[in-house]
């Protein structure tokens, strides 16, 4: 099982990605490196690694069109989606241009039949373990019906992750049914008829990191905030925290041997842990990261793409999208 | 000045409520209780306060809905709002049923000149002080105009807190123009048209805590789910971290000397410290509360509305609204 790396897509590409993905291959990941042979061949020498390398002498960069993809098949992250396609890889990680890597899956791959448009999942921890949220930004105007889908993706997603009987939320501004806006009043009878007893009704943004259901859906703008503001409010605590830590010589003291503790908690809430979203409802195993990755999301990244297509991912996906037009 | 409060709003009314107000006129609030003057009697008796009471022989329950205020005219919020229209005091404040208050505002108050539809104010706690978003949820389905309007509220109650040249984020996912939703996309340029350098542009999820405008726009979903979203992580962090600190001797022995710094992190993200949203574009000072909220909630809304109604809160926000018009 083999997994195509855009080597060039992120912030400090090269260099980051072939470092997080030498990482993966010391813990068994077989990758292979698409992108500029010359630059990456000198990035794996310089880090003492040997990994495969499929050359592609162009790619998108961030501050370009998502569109650039359809008229440069040499893009890096095109010919991981050829790749793909062909059936040399099982799956592509791409820490670079989101929109690009969305369009080049959508061009190459298409769509999972049953579904209107794919979805972003993203990854919240929770007290209960882990919420699975969709859509994590990639359509930013939803209509009820592709709430759905996005509902049996993310039962897919949490069946593959090992959930046993995962349940889905509808994300809204009070618990009762006709609480929310137009998109989620209109959703709710839907999702109750498409998924029964698996949908457990609306839930409210603290839901999302209570864990009430393993599932969250929202269109793309919602989740996208959601998933902003709460790295952000992470980043913030933990500033705060540190600060407090150091405001006297008695916190100072203390600080010293609560530091590996509180070590625990900021790796728990570190989006660097999650490595990428996976990019569910196209043809393939696709994951994307941020773009300001580090070579710990790297590897995660590589990780988690691995566990998924092992768990039989994308088989599961068009399964609960089939059930949902029986 | 005086603030009449809603005796029996709120999940531990009488109570908590009372206890709230007798603490707030302890630090020179003129407070007259609204509500069953028995109840609120017996309260003031028991903790050997005297404060006046109007009395109020009905209340909106909270299960009850928000329309039943147009047939009841002797429910403690709607008579409050009377008391205010007729000038007998400055400014109301409801800890119980937020659409019953909101509808009894429209009601008795109506709405400010310019302002298609008030809005709820949250304030988070940011890294540079705070941040003030609206629609915190009185909205769940906004017009780009909407967004103007709020924009010019949360200047005027960013202004009467102090702030010398605020600036109004447009809460999207993407920094430049045209990223976002249909509303985030109509609203860009009616919001530069209508506020010129005052209009910072698109920030995203996590600009709320760092802060980096001091006013932010968005419908009231997104922001009710960015305001349960972050007193949920907040929770959730905090229980961790708390969980961290005894999880060994030796943590536990440094989780004595960090406890005062910490519990000072804590006071800055508990909501509590907040008390109660202001309702801004109604012809009057209300302030709406957490139906949960505690004692010290209710000595903090009423402070914060005593603070407010001194800072001529109204009269920026009919100036700033009016202005828009020229």
């Amino acid at each position: 099982m083999r997994i195509a790396l855009d080597a060039m897509g992120g912030d400090r590409a090269p260099q980051v990605v072939v470092a997080g993905a030498a990482a993966a291959a010391r813990e068994g990941v077989e990758v292979l490196l698409v992108g500029d042979e010359a630059q990456v061949r000198a990035e794996l020498a310089r880090l003492g690694a040997d990994l495969p390398v499929w050359h592609a002498p162009d790619h998108i960069r961030m501050e370009e069109a998502a569109t650039e993809v359809r008229r440069r098949p040499q893009a890096s992250v095109r010919v991981a989606m050829e790749l793909l396609k062909r059936g040399e890889v099982q799956a592509v990680v791409s820490m670079g241009h989101s929109g690009a890597t969305l369009a080049a899956a959508l061009l190459v791959l298409g769509r999972v039949k049953g579904v209107e448009r794919p979805a972003l999942l993203v990854e919240f921890p929770s007290l209960r373990g882990r919420t699975f949220l969709l859509d994590g930004g990639a359509n930013a105007d939803c209509r009820p019906s592709f709430l759905v889908q996005f509902a049996a993706m993310g039962l897919a997603y949490a069946e593959a992750s090992g959930a046993l009987a995962p349940r889905v939320g509808l994300l809204s501004i009070g618990e009762e049914e006709g609480k929310g806006n137009a998109l989620v009043q209109e959703a709710y009878p839907l999702l109750r008829a498409a998924l029964g007893e698996r949908f457990y009704g609306n839930v409210e943004g603290r839901d999302i990191f209570l864990g009430t259901t393993e599932v969250v859906v929202t269109d793309g703008f919602t989740g996208n905030v959601a998933l902003k503001l709460a790295e952000g409010e992470a980043r913030v605590l933990l500033t705060w925290i540190k600060e407090a830590l150091t405001s006297s010589f008695r916190a100072r003291l203390g600080a010293l041997l609560v530091r590996e503790a509180l070590a625990r908690v900021k790796a728990r809430v570190d989006p660097a842990q999650y490595g990428a979203m996976p990019l569910l409802g196209v043809e393939g195993a696709v994951f994307i990261g941020h773009g300001s990755a580090d070579a710990l999301a790297v590897k995660n990244a590589l990780l988690r793409a691995k566990a998924m297509v092992e768990a039989g991912l994308l088989a599961r996906v068009r399964q609960r999208l089939s059930a949902l037009h029986v």
